[in-house]
């Protein structure tokens, strides 16, 4: 029973909850956990890397330690659960620990894991995730769209009732994303045409901060997409990937900021995860300080996006 | 190490083990492993519907009995992420019991997962499911196509050095699946877009059979389209859902096969995995016997599309 986001709090959902993480840690990062087992910091790292349940132990080590590296600095992770899938079942069950371990230093966990399905296959993956009882305990998903309205509806059902939220697949940060989504349909975008879905889904939804449940993601790569889709989706919280490693830059993710700096989370996952390999950290630090270069990695994406995101003339670049 | 399936045997490909699967069985039938607990026969219900760890036994228990009852007369199964990870980590172990289960009965097994991501996370769940070394071991795996061609190729690129193979959403079955699916750009469906990027995979990749390893899942309840894609993508193996329980009859089925009456398998999971609750088969063996109910179920498909895809004015219907 998770009572702290039971139906009884009709006030808040997951836009409020996601408002409140942004403003208590005065941080828009969302530090994505992508547990690679061959950049582990060598003092955890398995030898051999066939050995599952070896790896999952190391993979519960590791994100526990940058969870515990920037709760203070940071309220939002988001574990990617292909690289938990990777390594089989034992990798499921870090991931499920993992969870719990971010929910216990109190903060918001957003499952990366793109799923959706159709009719009562969608109901159980939103049961799964973001049910009442969910053994994996999600606070949001990331969702895929192609497979239309009927297959988004069992999500926003179960966001209603958790106060959870989905994020929807909208304009990704990868060079080919466009096959799709850029194609053109009566005078509209493929990704436009999500995303004015997914706003008309939030205006009965808005709750104290003026977001509703459903998100959506819009790559960091295409700043002038941003600004189009933070304007076609007022209510919509977005999850921006692509910072960093990618190539986003925080001028580029500007854009995804309501006039309060708010409404967006920029995801991180290797430029925090693994900054111990950055020379800047490593010269900092030394080869073996994970954890502080972690920390050290959000605190200074910090400084660049607050810097970013408060600038008076966000709106008017 | 699956030397079976190893980069060796160059001429053999998925869409060739496919097609073996269905030439060895005769039967075009893939049954669906879409546990669920309410529908599971009493004596192996689980009595506490949120003891995860016994709902997972009751699943491998009743998977590994469906797949028992079953593989003498079907090649191919198709277990459903969903409702393994509806049950947490304990769901996921279940999962990779009862494809171990399959694949030591001789099975094809076709992971219903509608993965997807980019770049190296997209490497991820492709090493995961397909690689050489997955912890998961399937032959197969569904995979949603909104992220563009970038993020099929690491998938690809794993069918064709471990002879596996995706099936990528084309048209799926739900009433809402036109959402997307349907909208016209430049005189092009989203779906039959998505086609002819798969059919141009398989020309330089059919094995013996004609086929290749990127397969297309198709509805059968949209028989018309069926029968346009079916012609789109003449190297492409089909994944034919909604048959039984959504409505697809096997007349509506037939325009999925080739002109020998392949290339194509047949969903149906609630219609076989509870056809002990079905009124037909109830009668014939009475309200316990689940396996029996199963095996007759799975045979009776078996007659109807046997019947269907080789009628000889199959092609001209």
């Amino acid at each position: 029973m998770r009572i702290w986001r039971s139906r009884m709090t009709a006030v808040e959902n997951f836009g409020d909850r996601l408002d409140n993480a942004i403003q208590r840690s005065g941080s828009v990062v969302c530090v994505g956990l992508d547990p690679r087992v061959d950049s582990l910091p060598p003092s955890i790292r398995p030898q051999n890397a066939r050995d599952w349940l070896a790896i999952a132990a190391a993979y519960e080590t590791f994100c526990g330690g940058i969870i515990d590296a920037v709760a203070g600095h940071v309220g939002v992770v988001k574990p990617q659960a292909a690289f938990f899938e990777e390594i089989g079942a034992a990798g499921m069950v870090a991931m499920q620990n993992v969870i719990a371990h971010a929910k216990r230093a109190g903060m918001l966990v957003i499952l990366d894991g793109k799923r959706n399905d159709i009719g009562s296959t969608a109901q159980a993956y939103a049961r799964a995730y973001l049910g009442e009882d969910s053994p994996w305990n999600c606070d949001a998903l990331t969702v895929s769209p192609y497979l239309g309205q009927d297959s988004l509806d069992p999500f926003i059902e179960q966001c209603d009732q958790t106060a959870t939220g989905i994020f929807v697949l909208v304009k990704t940060s990868n060079p080919g994303g466009g096959f799709l989504q850029d194609q053109t349909t009566d005078g509209q975008t493929i990704y436009r045409r999500v995303a004015e879905r997914i706003a008309s889904e939030n205006t009965s939804r808005q709750g104290k901060s003026g977001y509703g449940p459903i998100g959506a993601v819009v790559g960091a790569t295409y700043p002038e997409q941003l600004k189009e889709l933070r304007a076609a989706m007022p209510n919509s919280p977005l999850l921006i990937p692509g910072f960093g490693a990618q190539g986003g830059a925080a001028g580029d993710v500007a854009m995804g900021f309501d006039a309060d700096g708010r409404g967006a989370v920029v995801n991180s996952s290797r430029h925090i995860l693994f900054a111990y390999q950055r020379e800047e950290y490593r010269e900092r630090f030394g080869p073996d300080a994970w954890q502080r270069a972690a920390e050290a990695a959000a605190i200074d994406m910090n400084h660049q996006l607050n810097a970013a995101r408060h600038r008076p003339a966000n709106h008017a670049l």
